[in-house]
């Protein structure tokens, strides 16, 4: 791929020591600069001139979602075909019911069958992390629950990197369904890490109990939030997760919590606006700013999302891949 | 693949200087002959001899499926797969409240993601070309809504071709449910284009109003309409889409618009008998006659469907394919 | 692959004449050896060493599925794609309403298509069989109905071998609900004509009539006919395959039927114990025996279906690729 990636580079820039992505929370600065150094190579490539390569020929790579997510997993599968992985997706409805024992068993049934990488989607915060323990290969969290989202993290860092240069010293606005949103919970991890400050921006009841300790400061009022913010992440409300909570009026919710122009005045002038997708357009985001490519980096997450996760099915099969057979 | 394709027969024939391909109204003759023998070459192959070929190697062709199909893409699967590209189906659920927007998103996000070639089925007619306008890849149209259908049409083509030799001069009877039929659109813009008589055949309540301006005869007595003619091509009855409209009683159907041997009787001698599939056996066509070898093409129309979309995937990546590093 | 693999052994040790694998009812013992022993050779290679080869490359192998089964469906997949195949999954709604028909015409669909194999799962009994009759390629049976779900039998009869190092006088005892059981048919079929002594064990609504034709002891009381058992095999209780028939209590099973310690100590003290999967733990096994490694083969069962179907998809296709132009 490239031949700067040698070992000495790894090793200085901290490489990636750890088998599995599960989480950004409990990284170190240096793991996350080195998963973004190369993801940033990755993503300075033309698929229509390079095609796939056949790094990770041979390898398998299951696509395990116990939650319907056609982006995501589009984009995993994606990565990983462009590294030239044979990929299987399995999609498993899931009925809390049955919970834990069936997860342990279908892990079983997995590793039995000695993939290379799962990628993994569960609606339980905890659900992957689990599952990791009981397989013999590498594991990827592609979303659990409210908890984690890392490769959603990493993307939208990388995003940021490309549009302003840097992530140190900048003023983040996360904001909306932070209490549901596993997006939002990666996001604070990275970022705080990386040095940028982050505020959180959510009505009182979608705003997790004592959020400060994550190092972020809490706003209710957008307005205030927004000021003098370099980037405006805006969330997906989570309305899959409120059972029994409280679901906001969408035209309320609009009015105080989706992003317009107006309330987008109070960020700096040339503020980046993002969101993770899929978006609720006229619910968390005026339609056409969504659109404005001057000011909006959607497009450009979803492409970021292909990068990060190539680096990411790279850098975990590396061990793998040393001495083996071709 | 083939040492005759060269540039220089490719500019003598017209060639296919679109970048997509939504539709067969609007194409001229000899692109339509373009099209055409290139597929009739990939027809020539026989796949259990040749297997695959590397030619979009590297190449990501998306499957983006709102309506279910399993035959068609299946279809268009195989005919990626042997020509080595990677291949990824998303079926997206559609109801026509989130309509506009969603679809718009989705086209943003595929983009992002870089594929070569976008294959789209849609419930709207018009879907897929608004989609394309949106998209830096590639789009064949896999189906709109009661629009188009262009790669049945070139294979309806191609099969009476290989049956009967020619277009130009026959009498072809389209018959049933032409009001919602995309296939007997496509059908009736290229039979028309390449010098066929077309008739189309059907009860009033599924003939469209002013048909005679696609530059064809109507009738809605079968015998009448079947006298003379070369090929018999039945349509499905569209149910799902005859919403709010009136839907036949099936037992009448068959009596005055199913094909038997009675009514078969009054085209030519040897005419050919199609049918696009799925069958509704015993509705659209007798089940006996539809497995009559000799005068039913059915099995031979979807032998020509893979050779068909391997030629439009080859086609619309040519440009693509220059230059590309291996 | 290997180069043991040489003509004049394979004719030695019977080789596998047949075109599909529909059951092993039917089978000689050397056919069944010679199957066992290409399956063997795969089991032996190690995945994470010697990734996908390319003996299927350019090969296609079609997963049609009538019924939902994840497991079976990646498991062949997975095996299809080590050999280099390309592998498309269709997955059939089904009807009982539609039968027949539709079956025939998806089989025509299919082989205009030109596949090399085609794994089918039906709910119905001899589906597959007269699926088979109607395509030009190889078909594996991948389960119809009550019928055989031969990979399954095979790839227990492999997992025997490899723990208790052959099958021929063996006591195998199959318990559960042998009435709706394919796996059940399929191992009896293989297994007494492997000159093992097989009991069946069953309470009376779910024992089949007159199944000691097939050459086995039937028993109502588990400790009785667990008694001196090498083997102890499980099966799923097939609820779904009950309909209008005695569905027992879950309670009440587990307490005559489900596989405990107490019960498994009338086997032989180092009896094996196996379950097709996916369990019901807690109905026909008990959870923490089901997770004994020592005890319990099911995770060497899964592993063994990887094997057994890579042999097959090679025995299978080996007729096809003599002379097969790359």
């Amino acid at each position: 791929m490239s031949s700067s990636k040698t070992p000495t580079q790894n090793s200085a820039s901290g490489g990636y020591p750890h088998r599995h992505l599960l989480g950004i929370e409990g990284l170190s600065q240096s793991e996350i600069v080195f998963l973004l150094d190369e993801a940033a190579e990755y993503a300075d490539l033309d698929p229509h001139r390079h095609g796939r390569n056949a790094l990770l020929a041979g390898h398998t790579v299951i696509n395990l979602f116990f939650e319907n997510s056609t982006r995501t997993r589009t984009s995993f599968e994606l990565a990983a075909k462009r590294l030239g992985a044979d990929v299987i997706n399995m999609s498993v409805a899931w009925s809390s019911i049955k919970k834990g024992e069936t997860l342990i068993d279908t892990a079983m049934t997995l590793t039995a069958m000695h993939p290379d990488v799962l990628v993994v989607r569960h609606p339980d915060s905890g659900a992957v992390k689990l599952l990791s323990e009981k397989v013999d290969c590498a594991v990827i969290n592609g979303g659990d629950g409210a908890h984690e989202h890392p490769t959603q993290g990493l993307l939208d860092a990388l995003t940021i990197i490309r549009r302003l240069g840097k992530l140190e010293g900048l003023k983040v606005a996360v904001c909306g369904d932070i209490l549901h949103s596993r997006v939002a919970r990666s996001n604070i991890h990275l970022l705080t890490a990386m040095g940028a400050r982050v505020r959180v921006i959510a009505p009182p009841t979608l705003m997790p109990g004592r959020v400060e300790e994550l190092g972020v400061e809490a706003f209710t009022d957008m307005r205030e939030g927004l000021a003098g913010c370099d980037v405006v992440m805006m969330l997906r409300l989570q309305t899959e997760r409120m059972q029994g909570s409280y679901v906001p009026s969408i035209r309320e919710y609009f009015h105080f919590y989706g992003l317009d122009r107006e309330k987008l005045a109070h960020a700096k002038p040339d503020a980046l606006v993002m969101h993770p997708g899929p978006m609720n357009r006229g619910v968390e985001i005026d339609s056409e700013l969504a659109d404005d490519i001057d000011r909006s980096a959607i497009r450009e997450q979803v492409e970021m999302g292909v990068a990060v996760r190539m680096a990411c099915l790279d850098i975990l099969t590396r061990p793998l891949r040393t001495g083996r057979r071709r």
